[in-house]
């Protein structure tokens, strides 16, 4: 993979936004209708690269997780229909007006959502997402040019090509996806150089991937990080609910980003719930690793290292702390956490609007599981992805969050004096 | 000036910055008014020191345009302050609960702004931009790192200095807002380095400068970058309204980001429109580069070059093109411009919002001078400066473009299937 062929890519996908910039939304239907059509004549040939990819996947000793969300059956590519479906249903994110002001000289200032323009997404293991990134992108006007993981590549392959017939067969440019058809780590790097073409690219991954793209990307990067995830138990929590959100934080699919991986207890009820969630969280399996306040009450669990408090384990492991009071969680969670998602289980209602006041993560709950951190569960209906950083887009990512804005000025003659 | 210099000055904006967070807006306000109360204590030795810097330049050789932005008169001062009392009078931009929704399930999903954490500032020549830009900062509950240009280092401190004061009158930590000591290039990359610290680093400067920051920066960033502004006067133009847009555009503060310098006109009224233009622009001094067409009208007037149409003069010089349709005159904007402000003359409604859907710019006015993109202008009631890219903030950015925001969920117990 040359750097000529890549620059060739983002420059081809540039070129096409200026084409799907102002493209009806009519259009846009007619092509997200297109690609359905594309993916049913082509699911057979979809289903036959994946179980290569699998296959191969397998026998290089990928792990069942990965596995699993690598596998794309029959019953994922109806999925994946039904998806792009739901994309035609909602509202066109492109043109609305988010503000209006009439000034004193006349002059009718708008502010309208216009797309991002040329994007860049880098993802991992779920070929599902060169189909729902794509239609999003292409839904909000934009053009996007894809890089999935290794794994996964004869079936990524196959779905972008999927995509660009689509946009063919309504006599739009096919360079509006364009897709990396390679697995070198090199590619990577290449596209953080196109700032000419591109105007933002979305990265998915671990913090040392993000780190990367962050330090080397002359593109505005929306980073999609990590989630260590915090749920507190202060001293007024009822502590059936505290320990069902914090089971379900924890256990109910530890390999997302939205899964707990911390819980901060309350000294005061210490005693009385710590050794209820402990025993049920090892019932379902779970690596207890405790800090001095927490060993007091779980005698018999490892001893939590610095290093704990800031690790994002995805997986059935969870590091526990007794707190003296909502301040030292608070601060905790600013200093530890990665300012994903955070939960405090409180009777109190001033102590549960601290929590979510001073708190600073893209999502912050009180009462409930940090597990509903999500564009669906959030009611956006749909999701690019989740923004762990403070520019732009922060926490779920819908339609709205792929669009910029434009200010548009109506005038009758004026001029500045 | 040590990378550990600036390094601890960046931890100090970021510890700040968890005291700004959550600051009451009665607090902040009492803060602005200290900063009111100590400039006027400290209004003589802030002169004294701007003169020292004003001479220091003009011995430097320093251009009248630029001696004159960064001279600070008693009358500036008084500017200054009424520019913190306009601030005061604004709205808290945190806190604000941007959208809601109530979930099947019983969640009740708010976004709510808040502060952006601690920025990093990086500005030229005019000393007045130290307090503006604090004063805009603290109010919106962020801290910043300051990097003033080098001829303004005098001024620029005291005034610093009193920013710290007043932060320590109202014990707020002074530390909120650290100004970086040194007129030493090399500041400017190790503040890029500060991602551990700076949430934000906001530039405003030359494409060059912003280029380097761009490629180098791993912190985030807000890019104020050049204006390569168009007016296209159609064929339908009332063309006295032209004449006068154009000459406004142009003429009016030739030094600044939005004026215009291009000017694109419908072949159809050329021969009519050229002349006139070209006479009223030439007396005021203005320097005319022509396309072949345009030069069919003026044909006295210099060759434009390709490089022309790519440049920001700021200065009395202006490039002119003939151009055969409306269509031509978009592509030649989205082609060449820098999407920073574009404005259309003509008596065609249809014609105009074409021009404002398909131009790409972040401002887009129809029958008015480009030279309204301002945020006072525009209604904000403030201005941090205007942001030339597409992320996060596009055009005038007033406090709101200083906050992000997150989700606050308030649930019942709620856990997910």
């Amino acid at each position: 993979m040359t750097e000529e062929r890549i620059e060739s890519q983002a420059r081809s996908v540039k070129a096409a936004s200026r084409i799907l910039y102002d493209c009806p939304t009519a259009k846009k239907n007619r092509l997200l209708r297109a690609v359905i059509s594309r993916l049913r004549g082509g699911a057979s040939a979809v289903l036959a690269a994946n179980r290569e990819d699998v296959e191969n996947a397998r026998r290089g000793g990928l792990s069942p997780v990965l596995l699993d969300r690598l596998t794309l059956s029959e019953h994922g590519i109806q999925q994946v229909i039904r998806g792009v479906r739901d994309v035609i249903g909602l509202p066109d994110p492109v043109g609305r007006i988010l503000g209006r002001v009439k000034r004193p000289n006349g002059l009718r200032v708008e502010k309208m959502s216009v797309p991002l323009g040329a994007l860049g997404i880098i993802y991992e293991a779920r070929p599902n997402v060169t189909i729902d990134a794509s239609v999003l992108c292409l839904k909000s006007g934009n053009t996007v040019l894809l890089r999935g993981g290794s794994e996964a590549l004869r079936t990524n392959r196959i779905l972008a090509d999927l995509v660009r017939k689509a946009l063919g067969d309504v006599d739009l440019p096919p360079g509006s996806v364009e897709f990396i058809d390679s697995t070198d780590r090199e590619s990577v790097g290449m596209m953080l150089k196109q700032s000419t073409y591109l105007d933002v690219i979305i990265p998915r991954g671990s913090r040392q991937l993000i780190d990367y793209i962050r330090a080397n990307s002359s593109v505005p990067v929306i980073a999609h990080g990590e989630g260590n995830c915090h749920v507190f138990v202060d001293s007024s929590a009822d502590l059936r609910e505290a320990e069902e959100i914090v089971y379900n934080a924890k256990v109910q699919r530890p390999s997302v980003c939205n899964a707990a991986e911390k819980l901060l207890v309350h000294e005061k009820i210490a005693a009385k719930f710590l050794p209820r969630i402990a025993q049920r969280l090892r019932d379902a399996g779970v690596e207890l690793r405790c800090d001095h306040g927490a060993r007091g009450f779980i005698p018999d669990a490892a001893n939590a290292s610095e290093a704990d408090w800031s690790e994002e384990y995805l997986d059935l492991i969870i590091a526990i702390k007794t707190v003296r009071s909502l301040r030292e969680a608070i601060d905790h969670i600013n200093h530890y956490g990665s300012h994903h998602s955070d939960a405090i289980v409180t009777g109190s209602k001033a102590n549960g609007e601290s929590f979510l006041r001073s708190v600073d993560s893209a999502a912050v709950y009180v009462n409930a599981s940090t597990r509903f951190t999500d564009g669906y569960e959030f009611g956006l209906g749909a999701e690019i992805g989740i923004s762990t950083q403070k520019l732009h887009a922060r926490g779920p990512m819908g339609l709205a969050e792929l669009t910029s804005s434009k200010f548009i000025v109506h005038g009758t003659g004026q001029t500045r004096g």
